[in-house]
């Protein structure tokens, strides 16, 4: 273990293990449920939490309990919990001025906004992609790129310079066609883009994130359903990915032109961490050149650092880069990037809203991106993904009953595995919070790593510990 | 005028007049636009701004001209800018805490978000409505308020307890009835809601807001045209608003129980500034009540004290409250108020995403109640909006062929009226700004007011004076 990794830098008094006082769910956080309840939602909570006593690797509880996390707020903590390089920022001048004067950034930008973006989101912005447009949240990110996608593509069909006609400008005030076409994002199978109700349409994680909820009839394709380990599963994996992509451009051509882009995770998160080969997503890329449809490559939950580069697309190795890649979580900030100008709708006020974003979330993320470089920690995620991947490996072996499909080598900490069914997954969550453990599962019954960015060797020790204490009871 | 007015007590610096040291667009704003524009749209922007030097009810351009803002960053800055009162709020370590450990709220709220829910947001909520959901932007509020909406519809038809039906689930995966069902939120002409593409659907404002963007086939009604003064033509105001109630009650017909609800605004904004009466909000609540429909007010720009009431729908005196009162802008948080049990889902994880809101803006949103309640802003807003109005009014009255259909009599400083056509609304817009203030648009032709709660007779004064000097050029 090197002795001055990037947690202990920041996080001197992180402790050397979770404290726990209390069991799960302790006296103040129930009666904490009870009271918030009356006026706010509450039956998703797990826990209430003691920000101000959380540090680094470490999440308090509202009864002093100190677990180690490795969910970090649904993957979207990057530097641990009250990391002192962000608190200096959160005092800053600009801070001050960015909270209290929040601008509309599409009519009166700031004289700093440039700078902010050009340091801070554009410093890291994917190869080839020198563009960006901001927004609130994932969801938000997505529909604005679809918005692009649409409006690019009518484009490309009505030709530039030409003015809408007057069936469109009538038609589109009643909501239909030629105004509002029925053009289509196709996603995946198991794919989660968002939640309002464009990126909706395009979620097929589970039921009940859609049920009841008016939806696009928009067309899904099927996505890998790969046997893990990747590498030893070579002739029956790339069977089954020329399978799906024989589908993809079957549905793409019945669908006769009206599919504008088609979006993909580079790792089906929420849908239960289903991996694909760089090969998969080239071919991806080579079907959507070809058949004149944008890809959106949707890194909300994989970017920014956690899978060992900084963005998950990077490993893909692709001859030319994605159309539009969008981000959020980790970044606090959100939105996408893109290269093409036609991208750019060619009359203003098309993408646009209040806010278009917020240089508050903008300048965390400068300050992201510069720890993330100053700390090196891609190579630290990568390191020490390969260490823990390594272990969870050697507890699969011993545990295969509990344990399966291992998955995320190579792909820094963001790692999961299948648990036998649902209810021993809910029953293995709930048992590594008595560990010590705060942990999240996606998908039908698997579980998955999302520590933070200063997450060490130590903390793997800790959780690989804590797992076998489970397994082993 | 009083003498120790609000704006007064927060800034003893504000300048007497505006300060123009370079015409409109000038040469610092002209090179920042261009190379910011390399990176991030900026077609839609009219200045840069330099927020650090911009204080009260002025703002700053990167020239370094000081404009009287009634325009506050499309209706969003309260307080006026550099606020005293935000700045410590900015630099708490509450804010500290929000900022850096941004939570995910409906997994993992902070032992402080009750607290900080319970003297802000809700010190705040419309009578009769007692419970919240929080969200980002305005779209997002009216999209999550949509989604209540349809489950809620869904739940009646359902009955509770009763478990979703296979074919629900499976069809709900491929966006088809009846798991994705072909239900409807009615809008009204000209209505504006947002732009993601659920609140989109509902927008009805200008064709370059929806065009090439596919859209929910969802119902419009008519919203009244009305004669200005609205007292002037009692007879007149009342037939056109009886003709609409009639039409909203057939299309609810028509539409045979798939509409889940109606969204309104208060005055409608974006679309012109189009006001109805309390009697013609009164029936919309009867019709509504009658036809098992709910009712949703978008108060995202009306709301927040501008109208001379906290929320603008106080003034219509409904002998029940809407079904939900959504809200975002001037509270820099945004989300929804509500009172009925079933409008939060039966099921965990359906009203949910990462975030659920943000503390840091709900904290803002803290400070603005109270900040709102201490200086009597609602009364000063009723106050100074009743001293423009009449001044505005004798405007009218010298320059008929320029000012038309003044409106917004009582309530506050939301004030508008019409330009004789566009071009000469948008010149009348240019050329304000070449005597120092800074004024939006809004409609075909139409101009509007949007100033902060802290704006004076004082400023009223300088605004009717600087309109004059461009009427009589």
């Amino acid at each position: 273990m090197p002795d001055k990794s990037a947690a202990t830098l920041y996080f001197p008094d992180e402790p050397v293990q979770p404290r726990l006082v209390s069991p799960f769910r302790g006296p103040k956080t129930v009666k904490s449920l009870e009271s918030l309840g009356e006026i706010y939602d509450t039956r998703a909570a797990y826990m209430v939490c003691d920000y101000q006593h959380s540090i680094g690797n470490y999440i308090c509880d509202a009864d002093g309990n100190l677990y180690l996390d490795v969910y970090a707020q649904i993957a979207s903590i990057p530097l641990g919990y009250n990391n002192p390089a962000l608190i200096e920022i959160a005092k800053s001048p600009e801070m001050i001025d960015a909270i209290v004067n929040r601008p509309a950034l599409g009519n009166f930008p700031s004289t700093e906004w440039e700078q902010i973006l050009r340091e801070g989101l554009m410093a890291a912005a994917p190869p080839g992609l020198d563009k960006i447009w901001t927004a609130l949240s994932g969801s938000d990110a997505n529909e604005c790129a679809y918005k692009a996608a649409f409006i690019y593509h009518r484009l490309q069909q009505r030709g530039k310079g030409v003015d809408f006609s007057d069936a469109e400008k009538t038609s589109t005030m009643l909501n239909s066609a030629p105004g509002s076409p029925d053009l289509a994002i196709l996603s995946f199978e198991k794919a989660f883009h968002g939640r309002l109700f464009g990126s909706l349409s395009t979620t097929r994680s589970n039921p009940i994130h859609k049920l009841d909820i008016p939806a696009f009839k928009w067309p899904k394709a099927p996505f890998p359903a790969l046997k893990y380990p990747i590498e030893d599963h070579e002739e029956y994996n790339r069977k089954e990915e020329d399978a799906c992509l024989a589908a993809l451009a079957k549905i793409i051509d019945e669908w006769n032109g009206t599919i504008a882009a088609v979006v993909v995770e580079p790792i089906q998160s929420e849908g239960g961490d289903n991996h694909a080969t760089p090969y998969f997503f080239q071919q991806v890329r080579e079907i959507t050149k070809q058949k004149g449809v944008l890809l959106i490559v949707d890194e909300v939950q994989t970017g920014v650092a956690a899978t060992g580069t900084f963005w998950a697309h990077e490993q893909w190795q692709l001859p030319s880069p994605p159309d539009m890649v969008t981000f959020s979580k980790k970044f606090q900030a959100a939105g996408f990037f893109y290269e093409l100008d036609d991208l750019r709708p060619q009359q203003p006020f098309r993408q646009f809203n209040t806010w278009c974003g917020d240089p508050s979330k903008a300048l965390i993320a400068r300050g992201i991106v510069k720890e993330v470089k100053d700390k090196d920690l891609v190579a630290q995620t990568a390191r020490v993904g390969d260490y823990l991947y390594n272990a969870l490996a050697e507890l699969q072996t011993k545990y295969p009953a509990k344990m399966s499909n291992l998955r995320g080598k190579g792909r820094g900490t963001f790692i999961a595995w299948d648990a036998p069914d649902v209810d021993a997954r809910n029953q293995f969550l709930l048992d590594m919070k008595a560990v010590g453990v705060n942990i999240g599962g996606c998908g039908a019954h698997s579980v998955r790593l999302r520590p933070t960015l200063v997450f060490e060797e130590k903390h793997a020790d800790l959780l690989v510990k804590a797992i076998e204490a489970v397994f082993s009871k």
